[in-house]
């Protein structure tokens, strides 16, 4: 059994616990908490709350950490600090300090002997590693990713910003005819607005005005100001019964030329429908938990992206099983 | 530069030879034909054509060889004999034989101190890879494959020896509603005939009896009868002006469930849409020969199949570029 622990129990930590119930090689040990663990209820029957403060003690109780927290401020400090104490996982998704957050957390892991996995989960994620064998197999040609349709947490957080607004929620869309476009493989040159709309569906605070809203909405640089945003204003009532969910999903698509004289197209496409984005991330950090540890029995160390793991160990079955059924 | 050899100069061996122009770290040395060398015209300047009877003095001016025969009986054969001498690749594709051409292979590659890796292309190969990513991603649930639509060469063999046939092609068609019923994430059962069907496109014989040749076609056990079949009858100009690429594809789809009670649906698929199917496969077969010789280089040594293979491994690019531009 792989004795697993998540690190932060919101929506990430929570998809981390119904991803383990379903890989019967892996057990969930225990949940650290910066709250008071006595107001944490977690589902899984047997597994501990504990307090962060007194995560050391568990060192040799845990094959490998999930560390669920956020990118801005937790996980520059989080994964590195515990990378010293236990084989660790994270979704860091701040793809420009990447970078960064890898030296950080790769010299943390050395120093402590183990293996750190970063940002994994979709983008970055299994996106990456589909943009990297595409491009590695069509040298001549050009990526292209779209991101929807789903909620986008940052933008509907920017929504909820915006003086009048009680609540809110954003979905990103690709434009069909730009992912046609795409599809053809006539490579075109894309402007953001040609890639992407912007859905918001908005609460007002009573007496709000809707028409300043709307334009303070629509304006708003690099957040709404480059796309084409439609804003609809609905109840507080319906927001809750269409609006609760949290899809995700996207493209990546590249599209490139072989032969002699580059006369032949191909396009290469990977796309996701997922859901409950958090979920989804879940299940892929769970998958490469099982691939930490067995990279950590083999002795390596370090840190580790989606790039460095041979897929193979992430799958339960053995390598004659799957080269029989899978291969 | 990687070093390459090519063994075999048929549809394969010329797309290899057209992907390495296509990789600038990566050189043809030479070609290995069965034929009189003087017979063979290749496309790359500086290159040499020679007899495969004098492969073994090429030992140490070849980093990897690129085997470009067929899975019937060229690879069983010729793959554990030149994993002795050298890395190797192959694409050796009937999937139930993989288990024993592994062992062979194996067994031989591991005598010479070598890296062989087989079954490579795109099935066996990246739709491999991509069931083994969604199986292990979402554990629960159910993965289709579906291909083309493209030319079966198979099932064209299968129609040109069809008594009264002069010539003819098949295409292999994913059926559009099963292909939504899949994507819908309802997990259908889907027997043989809901998932594809079989056009052909056929030249008669002067003299030749349509009907009949139309039931030999669509009554044949294995190839045609389990399909809904369409015949068509065209004259040899339009076969030629119309028919004589080389086009494939397919999709990999996975649904599969997450959350506690499974409440989330979550769809993964993978596509190719391929002008020419041999140019597709010799360009995986390319990027993997990069990877074959820094894993040889590393000391690993016996047979590897695509699930054994860092992704990391297959691009040109160092470590630091692939995440500061990929992940």
């Amino acid at each position: 059994m792989i004795r697993i622990g998540i690190l932060g129990y919101g929506n990430l930590g929570r998809g981390v616990e119904c991803a383990i119930k379903h890989n019967a090689d892996e057990e969930l040990v225990a949940v650290f908490t910066r709250r008071d663990p006595s107001t944490v209820k977690i589902l899984t029957e047997g597994a501990a709350v504990v307090n962060v403060a007194d995560i050391e003690s568990w060192k040799d109780k845990i094959d490998v950490l999930i560390i669920c927290g956020g990118s801005a401020t937790d996980l520059p400090e989080m994964t590195p600090k515990y990378a010293k104490m236990f084989n660790v996982i994270d979704s860091f998704d701040t793809h420009a300090n990447i970078p960064q957050h890898f030296a950080n957390v790769d010299a943390a892991a050395k120093e402590g002997g183990k293996i750190a996995m970063i940002s994994l989960g979709w983008d970055p994620g299994m996106f990456s590693v589909s943009r990297l064998y595409a491009n590695s197999i069509l040298t001549e040609g050009q990526t292209y990713t779209f991101w929807g349709k789903g909620v986008s947490q940052g933008h509907s957080d920017a929504i909820r910003r915006v003086p009048g607004v009680k609540d809110g929620k954003q979905y990103t869309i690709p434009v069909p005819e730009a992912l046609e476009a795409v599809r053809s493989g006539s490579n075109p040159e894309l402007t953001t607005r040609e890639k992407h709309t912007r859905e918001c569906f908005v609460v007002l605070e009573e007496g709000a005005d809707p028409a300043k809203v709307e334009e303070a909405i629509k304006t708003m640089p690099n957040y709404f100001a480059d796309y084409d945003t439609t804003v609809h204003f609905i109840s507080e009532e319906e927001l809750k019964a269409n609006h609760s969910g949290i899809p995700h999903g996207g493209f990546v698509i590249r599209s490139g030329k072989t032969g002699w004289n580059d006369e032949n197209t191909h396009v290469i496409e990977y796309s996701l429908k997922l859901d409950s984005n958090p979920e989804f991330t879940s299940s892929v950090l769970v998958a490469f938990a099982r691939a930490a540890v067995r990279m950590a029995k083999e002795g390596q160390v370090g840190c580790k992206t989606i790039f460095d793991v041979p897929p193979a160990y992430l799958s339960s079955l053995s390598g004659e099983e799957i080269r029989a059924h899978l291969l």
